[in-house]
């Protein structure tokens, strides 16, 4: 077991920053320390095993990216990261631990799923990993495995109020899931698309020749994500079961979200940093079929400057409580392309869990959160809403050492054949710049990237059972 | 300087807990350790001057009562704890930090003022202390003092919407000061109440012969506390200034509070215990002068229930931010009685600098907000809000030694004769039971209340100059 | 062709009254004219066949209920008035026009469905009668049939969003229909509960026992209406329908129609009298089986007056915009036991359309609405919004003479052998006594019911082809 | 008494429109009727003295403007118009009725007041005219002279929440009026803008050599006009007064008189032309001086596209109940110019009696507002609101025969030498044009405008002394 010290940084934490040395003793933290590296005479610098510079820059907790799907079969095809690539590439960025989704297929048993998915990851993984368990087909049987999740460590499960045919769960299957969930304590998350709408008007637009990657984004109107939003919060209501809202990218829905939670009800929500930057007109509506790089659900939305003025907004004033990818990359060749001439047959997804930590960073930058929020709604909050807190998420004796060494002095150029160790073909990312730069990543008391330079092992990921929800209000 | 280690206790911030040691070296935090009492070979127990068994509590940031009325004259007599009596009755209950108001009265130059209250407390205080300035005659020259307050260690000032021929600011005073509290990044606090419309009604029930304590919260109707705060509002949303409203008692008054919040603009407020348990029917209307013992600004509510219903949940939503206590106490013998025969005259105040921090925590053992939420909202909050983060709110290495050891297995039974170090002849919370206990404070790294006995000293307390609000969203 | 005078009333409109006489030739009506009986010398009464003196009294158009269900199946049973009791009894009650529901079932042609309609109703009717249409089946044959409802004088259509299996539409279905809705102007009316979920409930209670007429008001939560009402506004947004929806009777049903309003959607509602007067706990909770007599969707609500409250105000401030009755009855006997043991059997369904206009006049007496709101909600509104004005629903030059002459002082007991004309064999109403009474009621210039005489004839009403609504804002 | 037959045109009314002849006999209307100008075998057309041919013409009662100031001293200087002038103008435009200012300025008695009112009035009107009292000197005195008002025929008084140091009444003087208002059923009429925030604002930025124009609109910031019409919600809650805003200009203040209505107050508000076509940037911008003949209170508003929509679509949804003009000429030579080089000194106001009607139907042609929704906001609902109904606002039996012949195939010009005949040296509506024109106009039964021919008398016009409010919710 070694020792390190990392010292001369600013620690960041959700409530704010202080000065301080950190204390690595094996794979956990071991102490948080006034600067100066003596402590009662002892002189820790020479003591310890490895010592890491971090004058002039943050020392933060671990990046959390709570919603990835590597490896995940969609439309025929799979998602292009494996556990290894994606887990790697996302160290690369900071981030140190994700939340991937097991999925529960229609005709399949929910454990015999999670194992699958288990298989998948173990041994794979640069970096710890959990799961959600998503239920794509709501049975007296599944829900009575639903019931056996917390003991596998999985205290959160999935449902689609979109896609029918595939992981659609229709009110009565929502009901009777959530119930489940508000008895076993299960946070409840949502994809929220009013499906059965979409698609009726996805087959309209088709019939009209309308096939292009833009018509992703109109078919899949804000009225269909605000809708099914709203339906979730009512039936979380009268369940009570708390509700997590994935990729929220409408204004409205955020309005939603606030209300049901200004009248006192656990409702959160997330957001990507596809729909704080991105847009259904510079994106989507690009020329040719390059929009399908960005065809993802829900969609980038048209005049998204009110959107993701909106979307910060509600990051600073916790109507949203956090950020994460909804990581799922597809590449252009072979994957995206099987949409041409019938954009409901592009694969949705991006992928970007490798620059989350960055994308969020230059919101700092530009003002528009707080270096605490930062961190907060990257790590520290997905960390108590998904049952890690204490080991993940905050940098504080006896949580385990995944720590970035973020400069703010460094810069990020994003794109391919600069940083980009996802498995894609492209980057949906291509050409922004980030004043900023992942100096050195630890995780569980490991250096895993430091000086641009990849350190870590597909072996050292490890499996993290998780606790139920400790963000409740 | 002694050093002190803090063992076997668990330290709860505002974002989760740890098990873990915490090392006081001097007046600062040196160390927050894993448990154990060793670091890299040295075991700390026996290198430490007072090892503290913390076994089965918690340990947190040492309270803080950002709004309390020492020595204030009001309606010709003056508060009756004095900065010695009242400091030291803090310091008992657990609160390390008080922010006390300085008073420009009417003709007054502010720093002027502002020594004046230097004078009282200096040399006074068990523990530390800051100032905000009120402003009670906004011309040009207080306007001109206020762009120097910063520079004395005062981020804050307060205007009063009510009192008039007071403290009353009307509504030009108030635009013009808010203007110099956007330029200079004061925070400016706001009694908001209707003055003029609520004198108007008391007058009105005088005429009526309605003279009884229980006519104080009649003629303080709630719509005059929910105009007043959107006035605020609409006129910190004008000039761009950072706004933050005193003791909140009613739900609407909240309710335009989270709006203004939710549309992003940098509102918040903060509720006082009288407001979470006391009623107008309960208290206000007790038989004969009573009463007396409740009348406070803004009152105690009719129909209490749903306000308090509303408050606790607008401490756990964010809605509201923070708990202080509103500290303005005065004997019934003497003060209070100036009113009998007309509400309109008993001096408005409740005193409870006391028994925030235990009236808070039977919150938590009542389930109406969280441990964590605990800690923010009566310290960690009150730092970030008036700048005082990093020194004091959070349990960090190079923070003030100011902790407290609370201990969730003791039991508190408040009022006369029991526990009651204020300088009153009453107890606004006779009878209340608090299940826990403040066992062990230390102010600065100095052990001032341990084991029930007080241990703290006049000479201790010194004066806190605080930096811009951290709170801003 | 015959000619009335009705003299001495107090005509009452929408928008204020009048001292006025109103002559009648024929059908229609000729003149509205100032009081005295003559008219540039002509002696008006001495001219006209028939004088009615209508002194002290009000001068009303007719009453229209614009939601009926004569002889309705449902549920293996039939509603129990055939059109020829139902619209005598409608008579009785000064209800001159009603609008009754087509039914496509499944696997019905439209047409068709309208055409068994037209035999059931064609020379039974007292008064003349109208009809929505229901789609209960939404494919692409009823889609093509919609577009020629207009031209069958068919105005308005109506889905429900409850009930799978029977009448339910999915939202592609509801999408798809609503955009037909958009294009030829039909009003879309919508039964606003969330069915899946309610049927989910349903089960729920039924296997843990749960089989009293009770449960019926539990299974269809205040959720499950208010959820759909704002989906059906959200599809109804996002395809420009205009929309109705039928027997709200939760405030936050209420809320979700006001706030589409306030943002200028054609969003309306109409309540019903149960929703105004009853509730779960003093009806549907009644002893035995009692309760069975007013299981009706949506539900009673039970603390019903918060709910009662909200939807006077809600007809005051032109939230909700008219009364219709969803007069739907079952006897006792026959019909409602069949669900003993099990409520989820019990026919659904209150009969009420012959005491609408009273128990509404009723309101007028206690203060909750004008006169002349009594008139709009009840006559002139349903003919606006279902496009039936200028023939029906306003005394004016050339409109349909249906005109009722109500009498202020009058009085009426409601109950079995008192005011019962309804084929039931019990009275929902039973023991509600009016302070006013139906004294003379004129269908096209024929007197039907006069000094509680029956005059009418059930060949004498007609089918009333509507033209789209008049109301859209 | 002559009688007169108005032929062959459509009757519009608030809620629906019909084909019927108009008898008047003398000053009344007699009769509404059946087209064909036979009655019971009377040959009506060969009875009466007069036939207006009303073919293909809109016959509507005679438009009310609610809120005028004929010859008001403001500022140093008298609005141009007289009651001759301005009168005369009304009628031209098709508004048979007016109601005036009478102002009770500081240190005046009300009766005093409203008496020189009166004879600046009798004899020199061309239409009925009626008053409103302001009362600008809230004291002992004039609240007991609010008590005998209604026994003068005025029903509704009005104050000042701007114009500090003229009309100004602070929230005392408020609440005590208002309390009178709601023992005595007056109609509280409010200038809703916080003037000491907007004085202090002025001042501010004459100090910065702001003095254009434009300057004017910058000063009276949304967010001052909000928070007054909140605040006098507030207060009208409290004491229970029913509440009427005067020109809502910003949709801000249109939000919370919605929320008040939905929440059940009485509470009302009116828009003015001007806010519904023109803006900041474009007239008040205007190059030089020219802003100033657009200098109102509430000023034109910036980026007033969103505003404009807001109040179109308030007048739909009936959130905005009626459009007056705020009629308060003044000419740019000798007046307007007082305040170059200084917009506080501009006068205040905008002429607009004469264009009302016009100007309001142009939002039918362009599909803002239905035709019978322009008839309920110029002209019946100002009726009911004012406690005018029966006699003026309908064309109905009994009412006064005050009616317009609109014809939609005409066309009018505005401004200076085309249709222009109020006392202004400017037209602050030149250049718009009207796809509409008022043909004929009577009052009290007598043809005062005919084919754009002027037949009126400044004797002609009497006082009106109106009911109680008959607009109440």
């Amino acid at each position: 077991m070694s020792t390190i010290l990392i010292t001369g940084g600013t620690v960041v934490g959700s409530a704010g920053r202080t000065e301080a040395d950190v204390l690595i003793d094996g794979e956990k933290i071991a102490a948080v320390l006034a600067p100066g590296s003596t402590l009662l005479g002892t002189d820790l610098k020479s003591s310890v095993d490895t010592v890491l510079d971090a004058g002039g820059k943050y020392v933060i907790p671990g990046g959390i990216d709570a919603h990835t799907h590597m490896q995940m079969p969609f439309g025929g095809t799979e998602a292009s990261d494996t556990f290894e690539t994606g887990t790697r590439a996302a160290a690369w960025g900071g981030t140190t631990t994700i939340v991937d989704f097991a999925i529960q297929k229609y005709g399949e048993r929910v454990m015999d799923a999670l194992q699958s998915w288990h298989d998948k990851a173990d041994g794979q993984c640069a970096i710890d990993y959990g799961f959600h368990q998503i239920i794509g087909d709501v049975n007296d049987d599944s829900l009575k495995a639903m019931e056996g999740l917390m003991g596998e460590g999985i205290s959160s499960y999935k449902m689609f109020m979109a896609y029918p045919g595939v992981f659609y769960s229709d009110d009565a299957q929502i009901y009777k899931a959530m119930r489940v969930g508000a008895d076993t304590g299960l946070m409840t998350m949502m994809h929220a698309e009013n499906g059965p709408a979409i698609d009726a008007m996805v087959a309209e637009l088709l019939a009209q020749g309308k096939t292009d990657p833009y018509y992703h984004g109109v078919a899949r109107a804000w009225q269909m994500e605000e809708e099914a939003t709203h339906r979730a919060i009512m039936l979380a209501n009268l369940t009570g079961a708390p509700l997590y809202v994935v990729h929220v990218s409408a204004k409205q829905a955020v309005a939603q979200l606030a209300a049901a939670r200004h009248a006192g009800q656990n409702v959160f929500g997330e957001t990507c940093p596809q729909y704080l930057y991105l847009s259904l007109e510079e994106q989507l509506e690009a020329p040719g079929f390059e929009g399908a790089k960005w065809v993802c659900s829900t969609p980038l939305r048209a005049r998204a400057e009110q959107h993701q003025d909106q979307l910060w907004q509600a990051l600073r004033t916790n109507d949203l409580q956090m950020v994460s990818t909804d990581h799922c990359p597809f590449c252009m060749k072979g994957q995206k392309d099987m949409g041409v001439g019938d954009f409901s047959k592009i694969p949705n997804g991006i992928g970007g869990v490798e620059h989350r930590m960055d994308l969020m960073y230059q919101g700092v930058v530009a003002g528009k959160i707080t270096l605490e929020r930062w961190v907060e709604i990257t790590s520290t909050t997905p960390a108590r809403m998904f049952g890690m807190y204490g080991r993940k998420g905050v940098i504080t004796p006896g949580a385990d050492a995944d720590v970035v060494i973020y400069n703010p002095s460094g810069h990020t150029s994003i794109g391919l054949g600069k940083t980009h160790h996802m498995n894609m073909d492209y980057s949906a990312w291509e050409g922004f710049e980030i004043d900023g730069h992942v100096d050195t990543v630890l995780s569980r008391g490991r250096i895993i990237v430091d000086g641009n330079q990849y350190l870590g092992s597909k072996t050292h990921g490890r499996y993290l059972r998780r606790d139920p929800s400790q963000y409740l209000i």
